[in-house]
This record gives C-alpha cells, structure tokens and sequence, in this order.
C-alpha cells in the first residue's frame, strides 16, 4: 500500500503510524472501530484526482478526513481504507468585495473563515460549537447547520460553488460562484451533505454576507411545551430572530449545577425559549413578551441589558452539551416540522417513559428550525453497555414515532454510519433506489467513503 | 392516442383540437414548431402516476405545461408529444402559521401565492414580469429569479419540500417541508431547474417569510461602467439592497419614448443604476450617493419620496421589454460573476461592434446578480429571418467570452430547446456526462420532456 501511495505522495505525507492512523482514522464518535491502512496529506487537487485513480485501479477505499468533528461516523475508516486527510489544503484561495465571496480549500477551517471575514466587515453566519476544529469541507459534505439557522439557513445556502474530485477521479467545477446559472441539474447540490460518498469536496466558492446588527437575547419560561408555537408566531410577527432555542428545565439544572451560575428566572418553568433578535426590536419584542404573558403561555422571562449578559443567558444553552457529558448520553438529533415540536416531543416522552421509566430525558435544541437533540442520560447504576443496549433497543420506536411526523432521524449530524441502517424511516425505498443510482453514476467502483450512508 | 389516454382521463380533459393544441403546446418562444398529438388536464398526483405509466407502456412521451410564460423552449411540442398541463391542479392545499409552509399544487399561479402570503401579512417574495400567468410548478422547473433575488435568492431558495412524479412513474416526496434533513442526497434539488426532464412537479411545499420593510428607489447615472462596481460595493457596505438593476441609455430613450416619461435625471448618462433599499436606510443612502458623487463614480442621481415616485422610477426599469418588444429584439440572457460583469459588457460590446456596427444593442439587467439581458434590435430595413440568421452566427463569439470569463448561457430563463446546443459553453463534458446518467436514473425510457435541456 505505501509502496502504491508513494507514487503519488513523498514520504512525509503518507503515514501508517499506528498513532496517526487512530487520530485521523475516526472521528468525535467513539462506538466504531478505527483501522485504516494509511493516511495521506494532499495538497492538490492533482493529488486528490491522482489517489481517486489510484483507489480505482488497485481496489482500495478511501474515507474523507476534515476536522473530524462528525458524530455520526461518517469520517471513520474501520475496514482497510486509505484516509484523505484535508488538513494540508487549508488556504484561502482569493476573495473579491464586489463578489463578496470567498474561495477556501477544503481544509480552510471554519472559525478561520470567521475572523476572514471579519476581517473584512463581513460575516460567514454558519455557527455551531465545533467551528474552532470543523472544516469548510465537512461542514459541505453533511450540510453543517448550527444556532443561526432560523435567520441564515445551512451551510447550503453559503456555497456558490464547489470543486469536487467524484469516485471517477473527474474533476468537476460545479456553479462555478455564480449567482443565477439555468443551465440544468446543479449536481453542486447533489454532493453537499452526500458525506463524501460521491467524491470529495476540494474547493468551495463560500458567499459572505453583512456582519449582523447588534442583538439583545431573551430567556422565557413555559410551563406547557404546546405553548411554544404560539410564542415563536407572536415574535416572528414583530421581530427579526436570529435563534429561537430550547430547553428542558433539566437541562437547566445540569448546566447551572457545572457551571455555577445562578438560575435565569425567579422561578423555574417545565421549558425554556431562547430568543436572540436584532436591538432595533427591543420594544417590538417587550410587548411580544407581554402579550404571551397574557395569554398564559410564558410564565416569567429576562432580557439581557448588556453584552456580557447576553454572552451569560447563551452559556444557559451552550454549556448543556458539557455538562451532560460525565452522564455518557445517548445522543439523537432528530427533527419534525416547526408545527409538529409539541405533539413529537409528548410521544417521545410518553414511549421513554413507558419502557424505560428510569432513564431520563434532556431536551435541547433548535425550536426554530424543528431541531430536537434528545439525550438520554445514563445511570450511574447501569454500565455502559448495558445502557447503550437499551438505547438502541429504543431506536426502532422512536425513529417509528419520527416517520409519523414525517420528520428526519438525522437533522444536522448526518447519516454516516449510526443512522445507516435507520434511514428508511426518513427516506422511501424509491428514493434510496434513486440514490443508489446517483452513486453508481458518479462512483461506479465505491471507492468513495463506502458503507456509509446508504443502507 | 385518444383512446389511450381515455383510460385514464374523462373526455373533457383530453384534446386534440387544433386549437387547443396551438395554445397549450408552446411558451413564449415563437421560433420552435408546436406539433403536440394531445392535450391532457390531470386533477390529481396519480392522474399524473397514470398517465407517466402509459407513456412508458406505449412509448410516448410528455411535455409539461405551466403558465407558458417560458423564453427558453422547454414547455414547446414540437414531436406529437402529449402535453401534461397543470391548469387544473391549481389548489392551496394547506398552511401552517408557525411552519410558515404552504402547500400548493404544481399549477397555483404566482401571482395566486403572493396574494395568499399577503392575506396572511406574510410574503413570498420571487418576483419576476409574468407572475400573473406563470405556475410554481414552472418556476420550480426553471427555478425562476427575477428582480429582488440580492436579497431573496432564487426561487429554489424557497422550496421546503417537492413531491414529483419522476419518468419511471414513481411518486417521490422529497424532504417534507423540513428546514434540517442531513439523510442523504437532496434530491429535490435536482428536480428544481431540470425543466421536467426529470420528472414532473406535483406539489410543492413553500417556505413565506415576513412581508418587506418600506423601501426607497434611487437612480443614478453612471458615465463608465466599470464604475458600477465601486457603486455597489459602497451601497453594500452601507445599506439592505432589495434591487440593483442597471440599463443603458438607449433602454431608457426606449422606455420615455414609448411611455411618454420624463428623464429621472437632468442630464443624461451612458448608463443608469436602480436601487431599492430600506426606507430606514436612507439617511445612509444619501451618505453613499454623496461618497459616490465625490469619486466620480455617478455623475447624477434621485432618489424616491413616494411610494408613487417609486413606482415611476421602477418603471423605468420595468418598461423595457415592452418597450423594445416592436424592434423584435434577439434575446440572451447571460450571467457572469458581479466582479466581471464590467470586462464582460465591454467584451461585448466590440464583439457586436466590429461584426455588426449596424446593430443596436439594448443592455439592461440585474447587476446584483451579475445577470445580464442582451437585447440585439432589429434594423426595420432587416427581415426577420435575416436579422434572426446574423445574431444566431453570432451566438458562438458571444458564448465564448461567456465562457472565457466562467459565466453562464442562460442565467434564469433555462436551456429548453434554445440553448440545448450551447450547453457546452457552460457545462464541461464530464458534467454533461453526469447529467445524462442522472437522466437515465430516474427517466429510463426518455418520457420526460425529451429534446429538452441535454444536447
């Protein structure tokens, strides 16, 4: 195998280091094996299309490697495969003001492409916590959301073009940072969030946009999760949301008991709102506030006064992450329509709770986009795997109770290899035909990150 | 034909009067053969299912049908196909308020939605000249633009979920109205501006967003074009364009001339810019005109102090077509990035100067986009087919500095039966290569729209 790479690589940029293939071998998951048979570091696109023909020719596989911040899998390389590490291709290519976009290898990590724009007065709004790791290229190939998404949308709708090496080992230069381009399928939008299983993303034409207005951030406190549609209605009505998060009362708990912080009400709800939206609609959002008091669906709320306490309100629900983490959950992240919140998470409670009155639940997430991260939380009484067993036994139901709502089992994390053999119940059996075909035309011999995503 | 067709559809919803076939058989092009062997008025998706099924089974095939309002060819029978209008699918199937999603059938004409979002005190904002006939089903097909697109996007920007009906008669609902769904390929991506020929839209579910702000309209005149550049970069910075359109002085003599308009400015100039921006804006708007009159960039401007005085000066812009429609113009309708748009238009410009100095040439379009409408005018001493033969020879020049600077042969109007040929000029081999497969994939048989879009 190096003898084979070796054609193609120098000898520092191939590895087979037991170390490096654990490290770049796998991603944040932790639950597949890892064993790869090498790593590689390109730095060309040449190189890219020169490994593709080589993985071709010799019948070997390669897996994608980024920030390797995924949690679904689809980073790990558990059967022989070459990883294609992205971390030498990081440069930002060029940048135009009139444009106002901005071309990125790959590797460009995504907290980098932040302080670009900044830089420049502008602003790439995909955030979510991993931006200090993840990179512009696997943020493309799983579609990254994150907090912003009510206002911004997904990385998806950032990306005017895309340079990518398919299984064939074709280069194709897709859009090409065009704004309006009618001349037929926009195959860009086939290989974003395609997890590399069609080929490799090598470069990206990334749009910028105005660095965002000054916000204030509300925290609210419901009693009955139904409520919440009401609420976000009334606020859309009047106000310009940047985020529109939730979180159960336990969640609360957790993250105030890690991290010491006093309780943002004087007295505690059953749920908390999230609301972030633009300081120009501070008084538009006070009588939005007042009007849902009134109707009985908020019980209490706070508006920050400062930067410092909206920074202090945000760690309310960013920090639930952390604090959970000793409590080993078992993570999902699952979403329905915005309108189905309320009845999705009552079954979920109510199927939880029949099987498993034990475990317990903490719910999180993006109420505004219809994005529920469920984690159920271990007990300390139960192993690990004991707990794990029981989880999975859960899956099944609760993904039945997903395809109800026609809603997705994997909203922002991606298929990779945990939902694999779950997607059926967010995609018809035609449509993953249909998938199936798309990948044998672009990758006819499964060189591409194979066993992942499709079942 | 009749008598199969008759299996599915009552008679009242099959023709084959001449008539008939004249009227739903073609789009706006007037230069392509209408030649349809029938009519037919589905009321329901299987409707749809079934009359896929026959054509597979008796080897005809279909041409979808919408508002007819296509520049491009691609709703054009031209080969005793059966023409599948959508006139009668033309219901509101469902909204939800905290979705904010509106499920239409294919042929809800645009104008149609925009009043329903506006009942609501919402919007759907794609708009572009022939909403008034035009169906959604058809601007998802060509994945329409139009004139607020800086700020709106595309219509494929709006589109939460599309079920279709693809050439192998399968029924495929894609994504479901979700904002978050990583569970593999978009596919409805790859149906939004395949022109059908991939598979029918059926109904689609629309995403509606706040109604606009107030806006201002300001005029400017440019005496160099590149300029313009200078201009927009500095507005960006500044203010939330809703427009940035451009037209050339001899669009706007056209327009004055045909409406019988004042001048907005006092003198004239070789080119003129028209913004919209928020009305909270304005104060830095005038900052920005007054930055741009100091260096040199605009030589004059007006700026709107009334919704009424909006209007006029919107009809400026908005009166050209019209207006030139009597000298028969030769359209294209092109698209480079912003940053080229200044090399491309003088590219251009000597190109049709040094073939053709007797032919006018009307510019207008949105620089915003980097969307340009090139408007060749026929010389009344000129016969059409002469005049049509000159500016068809020339096409190859113009599509080859299209290329030259990585642009796009049809920016918003689509490929259809126009630019089939021409594909090339933005599409590289490989690409066309996969289109192909992903056309075999999901319309095995050729039924769909065949002749259309692939060269």
């Amino acid at each position: 195998m190096i003898e084979v790479l070796g054609r193609v690589f120098p000898p520092e940029r191939v590895t087979t280091a037991p170390g490096d293939l654990e490290n770049w071998g796998r991603d944040w998951t932790r639950s597949f094996a890892v064993a790869p048979s090498a790593v590689v570091f390109p730095e060309t696109v040449e190189e890219v299309v020169a490994v593709t023909r080589l993985a071709n020719e010799n019948g070997f596989a390669l897996v994608p490697s980024g920030g390797r911040t995924g949690l679904s899998g689809g980073a790990v390389a558990s059967h022989g495969e070459v990883v294609v590490s992205f971390d030498r291709m990081n440069r930002i290519l060029g940048f135009d003001e009139s444009d106002r976009v901005v071309r990125c290898q790959a590797g460009v990590v995504t907290a980098a492409l932040h302080e670009f724009a900044a830089e420049r007065g502008l602003c790439y709004p995909v955030e979510f916590s991993s931006t200090g790791s993840s990179q512009i290229g696997g943020n493309i190939a799983t579609n990254a959301g994150g907090i912003k998404v009510i206002r911004y949308g997904m990385t998806r709708d950032w990306i005017a073009g895309l340079t990518v090496v398919t299984g064939a080992g074709e280069v194709l230069e897709l859009n090409r940072g065009l704004v309006k381009n009618a001349t037929g399928y926009d195959l860009r939008h086939l290989f974003i969030g395609a997890e590399g299983t069609l080929g490799f993303v090598v470069e990206a034409d990334v749009r910028l946009t105005e660095a965002p207005p000054p916000t204030r951030v509300m925290v609210l406190g419901l009693d009955r999760i139904k409520d919440i549609l009401g609420v976000l209605t009334r606020f859309q009505a009047e106000v310009t949301l940047s985020a529109f998060e939730f979180f159960s009362d336990l969640a609360l708990r957790r993250v105030t008991r890690h991290r010491s912080l006093p309780d943002p009400l004087d007295s505690s709800a059953a749920f908390y709102a999230l609301l972030e939206f633009d300081a120009d609609d501070e008084t538009a959002a006070l009588a939005a506030f007042e009007d849902s008091l009134a109707a009985g669906w908020v019980s209490d709320g706070v508006m920050s006064q400062s930067d410092a306490q909206a920074r202090a309100l945000w760690a309310l629900r960013e920090g639930i992450t952390e604090s959970i983490a000793p409590e080993m959950p078992y993570k999902n992240d699952l979403a329905v329509r915005v309108s189905e919140v309320p009845g999705f998470l009552t079954d979920v409670d109510r199927a939880v709770g029949r099987h498993y009155p034990d475990l317990e639940i903490c719910w999180f997430g993006h109420i505004g986009d219809g994005n529920l991260h469920l984690n159920i939380l271990k007990p300390p009484a139960l192993s690990m795997d004991a707990f794990y067993e029981r989880c999975h036994a859960l899956s099944p139901e609760l993904f039945k109770l997903v395809q109800a709502r026609r809603g997705s089992v994997s909203a922002e994390h991606g298929v990779g290899l945990l939902k694999r053999d779950f997607l059926g119940f967010s995609r018809s059996a035609a449509e993953i035909e249909v998938m199936r075909a798309v990948k044998n035309a672009l990758d006819p011999n499964g060189v591409m990150n194979p066993g992942k995503l499709l079942p």
